[in-house]
């Protein structure tokens, strides 16, 4: 491996993990080739070794960076809207829930064939501290908001989970078909949002 | 195969019904042998294949018929509390969510090893009529609490949706854990019990 000073490196690994979202969205795993992206990079195939182990844990990484800015918009999301929890627990909702389960990258690769390939550089555990990452997130600004009454009593975290679970409707996606499938959304985060709220 | 009037056919097909819940729940699908089966219900082991083509077709069969007793529970829930929908949702939703992930049956067999061997046998697009069916059941009540006023206006599919996706809530009771998820469930049915009413 060429010496390289580690902002060098950070800029390499920044470029591989662009390239990669946009290679693996349009072809997918399989048909990246790892020339490519090193090409993108500017270094040699061999090189790209170095910051990754596999084609499938730069997949993982990219998801990785996904779900961290998915983070930042949700805290940027609580923040903006700390005076009004209705409007923040509904905006929050429809960002998670389009978060992962939506997202093209996500769909493209570990939604279709890529799954198993992933799974060993992304493992369940792995997507299980991604919701316990959002609760962590959301509890403190439940207790701030019932500290200051705009927030119905109870377990903070009780209540942060029951916030998640609306969270989880695109895995439905299919019961509920095309059409009808906005509408259920849109009513549900207006409920929960609305519940939570005094 | 005997002669068997459609009246002992019946009560045949019952037995095996009851002896196959019976068994199936204590020993898993494949533990249990169709000798067993034919015993309990008094016939001779070949005559089985008159009733059903495999055990996996027997426990499909079971699993429609505790599909059944679901439904006419949740429809005379739905009757009992006519008055008073928040009660009726709650209770529905109750209902409704430990009808197939927490039946007991289901849990042992199709929910571990003999899925597969079951899918053949009970579809996907049965598993969706359930769905279909309770959403049936549920919209004409909704029609009619709308016209007492008891029920927030929109479409009444929309809300009978929105309101089934509650009972979705074992699938996630990994996520919750075991100390959580009994108080995130009755908040969430809380929450959604008093959104749908006026």
């Amino acid at each position: 491996m060429p010496r390289f000073t580690p902002a060098e490196k950070e800029r390499i690994r920044e470029r591989l993990l662009d390239s990669g979202y946009d290679r693996f969205l349009a072809d997918g795993l399989e048909d990246t080739a790892i020339a490519d992206l090193t090409a993108d990079a500017g270094i040699a195939t061999g090189t790209f070794y170095s910051f990754f182990d596999s084609k499938a844990d730069l997949l993982a990484a990219v998801l990785r960076r996904e779900a961290a800015r998915v983070h930042d918009d949700l805290e940027a999301i609580l923040d903006a809207h700390e005076d009004d929890p209705e409007t923040a627990v509904r905006r929050f909702l429809e960002r998670a829930s389009v978060a992962i389960v939506e997202n093209p990258l996500f769909r493209r690769t570990v939604a279709r064939s890529d799954r198993e390939r992933v799974h060993a550089a992304l493992s369940a555990e792995e997507l299980k501290d991604t919701h316990d990452r959002k609760l962590s997130l959301l509890v403190p600004y439940i207790e701030a908001w019932q500290d200051r009454d705009l927030v119905v009593d109870g377990d903070p975290e009780t209540i942060g989970m029951t916030v998640l679970y609306a969270a989880y409707l695109p895995l439905h996606r299919a019961e509920f078909g095309a059409e009808q499938y906005p509408r259920v959304r849109d009513l549900l985060f207006e409920w929960i949002a609305t519940s939570v709220t005094t």
